[in-house]
């Protein structure tokens, strides 16, 4: 990015006083030149990242964001101003990876405000900088604190529920993109990228620097750094093969107007208008017959040699029980209903 | 319905007053003669929906209620008359598709206090009146508002957790119907439709307008409109194919005694005491092996020729990778265990 | 167990004082001579189940497990003995199955707690003994008290929140076993047993019983009694049979270093070294081709006859459909970054 991405927020921390979680309710991707100036001036910003603001600065800053048209920004500083917890000012200047927690949080917020691409950030190292954190119904709790606080809670006659133990925490309860139904926000990590009009079903699951494009139907698994074209459609149950785990090492993506089938798979790229049927999972090293396709001549192709191509339909046959590809004469419709209401 | 369905009940609203969502802690599907003249005479009740209810009215109805010895919905009449929020009053008369909020939440409570069973109703345009709501730990929130109580509830150093962004909330916060196991309630929404005895695991969904007979197994997905006979297993990660997205057109439904094996799936009626293997999605365009079945005669037949029918069991010929019809000599049983104790 | 395993620990109850479930901070799997003495004199212990205790006897016992160096144990006696709500202490002693709901707590405490492995607790009427319980965000409630409560809830203008009716709650509301993570606790349930450097991915699933030895990658469903080995990878949606439903009997497990690909799943044990293609489903009656293994002479065996193996791969022939086993030459590895920063 040529401008810094900055974002204002406020966060939680361990008993050390160690970052467990930052929320930035309006992240930045491109400041004007006055934030960038103000950020050196007030702040003392030459690259580092910057996390705890004296509120002296805070005030000073909100005066330049107003100045310079941003008001809303502006205002956010004035609130922050006068929170009592601890505030943040994250910057993002280059393509660097994360150094530490506010700048990997500024990321995954910016992928989920939609106002930066799976891809775009360089997020190497990302599991190192970002602590796991027990996501409790009193917070961000450090995972070494979880045991006495459970006890404590016990004992005064309250509970600690425990949602989740993870390094990354649930999209929505820092982001909620408009125009976006998610039925299960346990299934959504921040970090997704989801465009309008998609709806992520049950069993529906969108991993960080991955997502839709918009509108969608999500009621199968996007792996990190799988993004899904306009118009298609990922039937309950289906996966799109990663690359953090399980062996596979090549990432994929999925065109517009395709159909994963229910309980499908894919381990290869799907371009434009193609449908995978319902219960076959295509591996890259499934050997495909490509006899019922006049457009291509071998009649046995690899399915990584079909990667990303437009306009097919894979389907094992019934009776042979061999995987075959044919021209898809027709492509997957998204039910107006389901999506023209979000 | 001959009759009409009432409701009392409170809900939630946005900042303009709109209905988010309503409680009925007990609709009722047939109201006796009395209590239809008393809506007509206390609340002017002539065919259309009606909402906010004027306290004092509430109170005579009360008196109707326990005249005609309905004394648990005159005693839900009374503490109503005495609740701080705005009450409800909700009817439906006839077979016309919900036209309000009231209306859809007392359809969808109907189905799952097992008063109405699923394709009952007329549901056209649902998802046109039911709006997108942000359900919370601090209730239900307009999607609009969503992003602005959020930092409201960071600022005061408290949070707002976002369970999910859906036009239907989870059954078990409006209904828990006896005698049934739901393992996490995320996965079934209000308007399922759960018999007696029934297990829900974590791995099972159930959407509205749909169900389990009772007693049932629910490893698996029952889609919108689909309806499972008693003493059937649907495996993890089974799917019913739906119609309202995937493109699926034909409204399936499973039988009495069928076990849908993990990870298979059907699009497809089955009849009684049918088994599909373990992994085997069979499309209404399978071409099905029937030599293994002396009751048919042809070689070969599409499943969708199958749909519905009795005693069959499908599986895939691992040597010969054909989809095979045969008689089904051992059905399911439930564990006992499992289903006497919840 | 040849000396006692004792819990203390508090708990909730229903209306009438029934157990619905106990908290037990730190199990101890076996108590040493001094510890098993005191509970005889000082609470009468003869093998009974002991649940309610009077505070006086707990300051003495707290007295006893310091002089024996316990002192954890110790300072949770003392803090028990200044809670306001019931202390428990229970004892399990033998072989024989649970008697009560706090014995059958304490054994799926010591499970989760990794104090015994899965397979050492006689586990028999395990249902019959745990309640059905409505866990909420006000706590453990009896299901006969949910309705009432739900609606007191909304006079008052809060909200009860019913996140699962089962008998078994999320473990991480009890144990939050260290270096683990699980990305969503309601895929836990109290009794599992998870081993360090383990990840439980959103679609994974362990039920009480059972288990991974860790570090394991978990985004498939791990079934009551299934004890997973160190390394292994079980892919997004990929199975395990059980045995509890679905008419399996043959209990099975996985050894150490195996993938089961995504939407995968296996009905036979997997030795050492083996791999599940993805989308392939291994039931113990599946004929496998044994033509491209030089170690077996048969052309075809059933799968059941290959359980247990080492250095197996399975897949499907995608031209011919059959089900193959070659020797595994690559066998997986576990992503040591997703493992390592636990």
């Amino acid at each position: 990015m040529s401008a810094p991405a900055f974002g204002l927020g406020l966060g939680g921390c361990d008993a050390s006083g160690n970052w467990l979680e930052l929320y930035y309710p309006q992240p930045m991707r491109e400041a004007p030149p006055e934030v960038w100036r103000a950020l050196e001036e007030l702040f003392g910003y030459r690259g580092q990242s910057l996390t705890a603001v004296a509120t002296d600065e805070l005030e000073e800053f909100s005066e330049v964001l107003r100045t310079v048209g941003l008001s809303e920004q502006a205002a956010l500083a004035g609130q922050l101003y006068h929170a009592e917890s601890e505030c943040v000012l994250s910057v993002l200047d280059g393509d660097s990876p994360p150094v530490d927690v506010p700048q990997a949080y500024l990321m995954l917020h910016l992928l989920s405000h939609r106002l930066v691409r799976p891809h775009e950030f360089n997020l190497d190292g990302l599991f190192g900088v970002l602590p796991t954190v027990a996501w409790t119904n009193m917070g961000a709790v450090a995972v070494g604190e979880l045991a006495a606080l459970q006890l404590r809670a016990r004992l005064d006659g309250s509970l600690l529920r425990v949602y989740s133990i993870d390094k990354f925490p649930r999209m929505c309860d820092y982001v909620a993109p408009s125009g976006v139904r998610i039925a299960d926000s346990a299934r959504v990590r921040l970090g997704a990228w989801i465009g309008e009009g998609t709806t992520v079903m049950h069993e529906g699951f969108i991993n960080f620097n991955a997502g839709a494009e918009g509108p969608n139907m999500v009621e199968g698994r996007i792996s990190a750094g799988v993004v899904v074209g306009a118009y298609s459609d990922l039937g309950g149950g289906s996966s799109t093969m990663g690359t953090l785990s399980g062996g596979n090492e090549t990432l994929i993506s999925v065109g517009r107007n395709c159909l994963i089938g229910a309980n499908a798979g894919i381990g290869i790229s799907l371009g434009d208008r193609c449908t995978v049927e319902a219960g076959l999972y295509l591996t890259a090293g499934s050997v495909v017959s490509m006899s019922g396709h006049p457009g291509f001549k071998k009649e046995w192709l690899k399915a990584r040699e079909l990667s990303g191509q437009d306009d097919l339909l894979f389907r094992r046959n019934s009776r042979s029980g061999a995987i075959e590809c044919q021209p898809n004469t027709l492509p997957i419709r998204l039910n107006e209903a389901l999506h023209s209401n979000n």
